[in-house]
């Protein structure tokens, strides 16, 4: 297919999730419900269809050559169908985020002005391997009244078909349009490139990936884009803390799960407390094999660590290796963060209240911890219900984004006649 | 000035914007407020010197053949300086809109999650002849907490600095870093290209000028940019409403200030209610002197209208002359505002309830109006204290921007050692 005709495909996909678009709009928050529950009945029907799709892909995944840990993330098994639908389920079941009075104001000329939530309208979803992403993604634009339009890896791209497939196949039965869920049907580069000039019919889009894919999304989109490069984490150990509770965050915040990111990257130690420190912390690490990479300061007390060099405390390794720094005081600390990391999740262990103050107030991220782990930078764990990302922008959305992220407002003002 | 000189001077301002942005971000509120009164009091004691590089500007502009139009947007009377400072001590005395508490959770595991809000940093602002912009832009982004990097139109280059330089005067007074105001020196297009490439200072650039400018700005700009193009307001006569009212909100709505972007630029009219309404609201608009333009149906009712072109349905005249066009009903009126309408603002005349529902539901725009004029879409009628423009786009803020709008949020999670 040339680009002619492949812009000609595209543009009546873009019309086609506009009408949907308009119809999930102003749909009743049952009705809604309804919709995203015949969707998981949908999947759960459709689970052989699904597998062998799946299966086909794995297969040509593997005869590619793929590692093992990338044909796992790619792999449907049937707990992971039956999750997807239950994922769909949970976010049917979510208060509606649209239709939310944000505020109202009486003029004192009578005017009444509401501030409502409305849905965007139309979202692209950029992303990589894991085809459950194409279910959970739908499920969180559709409760927010947002059409979806999205653009899986080329791995993955027979069961991303088989999982709209079914999707829309549950929409149709509760009569919601044609459009609401719709995957670009191609696996090349041009497809991607095309689809983010489609500002006419696309309000935002969402990649979710390395950060390779999101700073091709950024350079190439011609709408909003939602996004975070990278997760950059700290955290701070000030002069007076609870040592044992700091190892224990420390240690979950680092090895828990070291590939996502709201892991831990830089830990920074304040030269007061590193005497006494860093030798339980190091012990800690050692014994989860944890690679240091520190200052000379660090290296001093832990003579065992390799040296850190200026790329360390930018590095989002997403492996069992830690930089760390040891710094004079929380003021320190916070010129760090603000220099070397990735406005994500960063946080500081203290008992000082005049530290914790400072720290909270100058750390410039989207979400700052006081005394617990990095980890819990995440929607589900916000209690969100769902997530369709984090952000590490200053507009529209920060950290973990749930339905109502997915939602902007509009103001509508009644009146009895007001002239200006 | 070479392009490699610049881009020097540039960073040198980038990187002072960016430590007066920190030091603005946690500076208390009483701070903030007596700032933007020092700021006040040194635009007043500068008038002299302000007025006199006015005299400049508009001596060079009417040389070079400036309409009077224009001149006088141009030229800061004795008024207009103290306008400024008012604006200034108007701001001051609004409510913090940084540290706001937007919500508060504890989760159950004990984790305290705040979302506080906190400004954005450094925020750039583009605009066209008025110099009054200069105060009045620095004012609110300062309230809100952020730097401001200013680049003014090149005919009140003159005003634009020595309004700059009163501001920075207050500031220091008041022990505020250099940075906090700036303006790009020199008025070239190739800095404004320069500063729209800076996103690492600038966290977000609001366009103010025609729709020129604006694309110009979104087409080059790596950092987000909040904006309208432009307001190609309607007005709907519904088939039951109160007239005479009608006559006088579209009269109001079109004739009280035409070249604003919330005048009214077409009017639709129920296919019932035309031969009663049309030659009540034909007389008024003709006593206003304002040309028709309109569709076969609005012609053969009020014959000394002009044909409308499908162009015209898209035109912001801003200017005496109004679009119209006969509609069948609410549905087709909210069709037609969905497909010419900028998104800006938009309303309906009248009194069946059903009709105001679905308008108000159906109409994708920043503000719908019911029984009102459209006039209305500004910061000072919404009760915002000022404004720092008009956003139709969905993301982060739309419809009036005042200094709420300026500021981004971050959660602040406070534990006592919880893990995931």
């Amino acid at each position: 297919m040339n680009e002619t005709e492949m812009r000609a495909v595209l543009e009546t996909l873009g019309r086609k999730a506009r009408r949907a678009a308009a119809a999930l709009a102003v749909l009743p928050s049952d009705a809604k419900q309804l919709c995203l529950e015949k969707m998981a009945d949908a999947l759960l029907a459709a689970r052989a269809t699904i597998a062998q799709a799946n299966a086909e892909d794995v297969a040509a995944a593997r005869s590619a050559g793929m590692d093992e840990a990338k044909i796992d993330r790619l792999t449907l098994t049937d707990a992971r169908i039956s999750a997807m639908a239950d994922g769909l389920r949970q976010v049917a079941a979510q208060s509606d985020p649209v239709g939310r009075v944000l505020s109202v104001d009486v003029r004192p000329n009578g005017l009444e002005i509401s501030k409502v939530s409305v849905p965007f309208g139309v979202i692209g979803i950029i992303f990589e391997a894991r085809p459950n992403v194409t279910a959970d993604a739908a499920g969180i634009c559709i409760k927010a009244g947002n059409a979806v339009i999205l653009r899986g890896g080329s791995e993955a791209f027979r069961s991303n078909m088989a999982i709209a497939a079914a999707l829309n196949a549950g929409g149709s039965a509760c009569g919601l349009p044609e459009g609401v869920v719709q995957l670009i049907p191609w696996t090349d580069r041009l497809a991607v490139k095309l689809m983010l000039k489609m500002d006419r019919y696309i309000d935002l889009v969402i990649p979710r990936g390395g950060e390779g894919l999101i700073r091709t999304v950024v350079a190439e989109a011609t709408m909003p884009v939602l996004k975070h490069y990278k997760g950059v984490c700290h955290l701070y150990v000030d002069a007076e803390c609870d040592m044992a509770m700091a190892v224990k965050v420390i240690i979950n915040a680092k090895c828990s799960r070291p590939a996502v990111c709201n892991a831990l990257e830089t830990l920074l130690i304040d030269r007061a407390v590193a005497p006494a420190f860093v030798p339980m912390i190091g012990r800690a690490l050692r014994e989860k094999q944890v690679e240091l990479r520190g200052d000379a300061a660090f290296r001093a007390l832990w003579p065992e660590s390799l040296a850190a060099t200026e790329d360390d405390y930018y590095a989002e390794y997403q492996k069992l290796i830690l930089a760390v720094r040891i710094v004079d005081g929380v003021e320190a600390a916070v010129e760090h963060i603000n220099t070397y990391g990735s406005r994500h999740s960063d946080g500081i262990l203290s008992c000082i209240p005049e530290h914790i103050a400072y720290f909270t107030a100058n750390v410039d991220s989207s979400t700052v911890y006081v005394n617990a782990s990095t980890r819990f930078t995440d929607g589900g764990e916000f209690g969100m219900g769902a997530e369709i990302g984090i952000s590490t922008d200053k507009l529209h959305a920060r950290g973990p984004m749930g339905a109502n992220e997915l939602t902007s407002y509009k103001y509508i003002v009644r009146g009895n006649g007001q002239i200006r």
